[in-house]
């Protein structure tokens, strides 16, 4: 049997890390590598990895998406390239249309149905129409806030709430990342830019909270976001960020979805540099109130940046194997490491 | 659309359990119960659980199958009457045959592929052959020791080795309980009982080890079982036990599943009454050696009981939904609680 072949759009923190962990993988191979930034453009895969390409083929990264896909020539796309469904909606069209399944990491891709209704619409019925199926998934959303909500809930006879939070540490990310999440403005900057809504945060509450609903059928009538600054009491400084006391570490975002105007799934998402600085543990936390109760810890969070590699990596046979249309994780089989030959999860 | 049949085999806790769940839920009815004891034959359903009936229609408990199960005449058999595959076998068949779904709570079944492939694949071959599909499922095997790690690997670009504990408290099981689990014996009989293989214990780590393997594509070569007495220091009493300080409070069995000479994934599960006694802590751990790490804890531990009966209702639509044939954990969607009318999740 042929190895399973991949071609990844998109090629910064996400898209190289696919190509890392799929290059330790058996049976599977990376058959095409499309990115616009001008630095990796018309080199060889491996050059920018930085890893031997011994005896395997050349990968030239193109630029151009015409250049790489062409129908039919890989089993799989994986996507890594927007957060919004609308921007990532040509894109997957485009693979769909060339028969190849497709994996996002868009956030809102992982619930389209959430936001963007009539786009996954369209999305399920080019996928059908070409044989093939599209999935978007990550660690968060795609994971901790509700993939993982809703295996617990499978233990549960009845679930009268849902509150999750994620607490991370910016700390280990770069510049970009400590520009998008406020890390040591003002206060009176904070404000401004909420206010201009040029604060990115965490996008993914709105399709974690219609991904669990829909899965346990409880009809959301609303759905609610705020973004608080996390105020420093102390100095905090990392490479890449500068805090003083009275400054934001971070921002903290809640999430929550009403049925029948009550709050029934409530998120929390405080992400800062240095939360140890003032005693916060970060970890990933569930607790579902009813028949019975459950308290889940996971302490340190997942990782996000390994976490949304794996899991589109993971999930490959899966999309592979799904009857064709759009697909989320409430449809397919278990997440899971894929330690053996890639060839024999395929049906 | 008509609601979901289901008929209960087997009215002990679980069954009944299944019933009392069942009888809350929307889009579902009980058509018809089996059960062999004597103090429940030839009478009402409702009658037996203590619940009105209201306009309901009658259900009266039948000794004999072939009075409950005619072909087609439900969509999905609960079958509670066993832990063994060998032993559910004819039961399952019997079903089958009888083009219904199964749905059975034996231990064994959640991974017939471990210990008894060759049953394994008969009850593929009858359920294909039919149109119908058989689950086993539970909260142990079935979920805390392997759907649930499994789902967490999901996350991880490789593992290493996987170690999980699930540490619960006896007390508030019955006599039938107590007696299995050697709750209050002397060491000497915990010895003497080992020997001649009549202490029940936890039956399923060969069933979770297997399934983990085989999930993520390790090669098990060698499964070890131990059981070992949990000696109480302390005076211990409950409703149905007494333990006096150097008699067992419990027995604590281990499983290990070797790949390649080395264990790689271990298995913890001590079982007492009052742990709280001497400073124990109840809950399910689990940790992943690999990248990344994970740590998961729940605590207190997700019952047995309520969690078992919940596994079971709420896979009624997956394997309802099922291509035909024998289904794992592995192959369907994530379970989850339905809060809906349950037809809405049959496709």
């Amino acid at each position: 049997m042929e190895k399973v072949k991949v071609i990844i759009w998109g090629f910064g923190a996400m898209g190289s890390g696919m190509a890392k962990m799929l290059l330790k993988k058996k049976g599977v191979e990376i058959v095409g590598v499309c990115d616009r930034n001008k630095n990796r453009v018309d080199k060889s895969m491996y050059e920018v990895l930085g890893i031997e390409k011994e005896d395997r083929p050349e990968v030239i990264i193109k630029k151009n998406i015409e250049d790489v896909v062409k129908e039919g020539c890989a089993d799989v796309v994986l996507l890594a390239t927007d957060s919004f469904t609308k921007n990532a909606f040509d894109k997957i069209k485009f693979c769909l249309e060339n028969k190849i399944n497709v994996i996002s990491t868009a956030e809102e891709m992982a619930y389209p149905q959430a936001q963007s209704p009539e786009l996954a619409e369209k999305m399920d019925k080019i996928a059908k129409e070409n044989g093939v199926s599209v999935l978007g998934t990550g660690i968060n959303p795609g994971f901790v806030l509700d993939y993982l909500i809703l295996a617990l809930t499978g233990t549960c006879e009845s679930v009268e709430s849902i509150k999750a939070a994620r607490i991370n540490d910016l700390s280990p990310f770069g510049r970009a990342v400590m520009e998008e999440q406020g890390v040591g403005i003002t206060e009176e900057e904070f404000e401004e830019r909420v206010e201009k809504d040029d604060l990115a945060g965490h996008v993914g509450f709105p399709e974690s909270i219609k991904m669990i609903a829909d899965g346990i059928g409880w009809e959301i009538d609303k759905i609610e976001q705020t973004k608080d600054p996390i105020v420093s009491q102390t100095y905090r400084k990392t490479q890449y960020a500068e805090v003083e006391p009275g400054n934001l570490a971070g921002i903290r975002q809640r999430g929550y979805g009403y049925v029948d105007g009550k709050v029934l799934i409530e998120m929390d998402h405080p992400q800062q540099i240095l939360p140890e600085k003032e005693g916060v543990e970060t970890g990933d936390y569930i607790t579902i109130k009813g028949i019975p109760n459950i308290n889940l810890q996971i302490k340190p969070e997942i990782p996000g940046g390994i976490g949304t590699i794996a899991m589109c990596v993971n999930m490959i046979p899966h999309v592979i194997n799904a009857k064709p249309g759009l697909k989320t994780m409430l449809d397919l089989p278990v997440p899971r490491a894929i330690m053996g030959d890639m060839r024999d999860l395929i049906e």
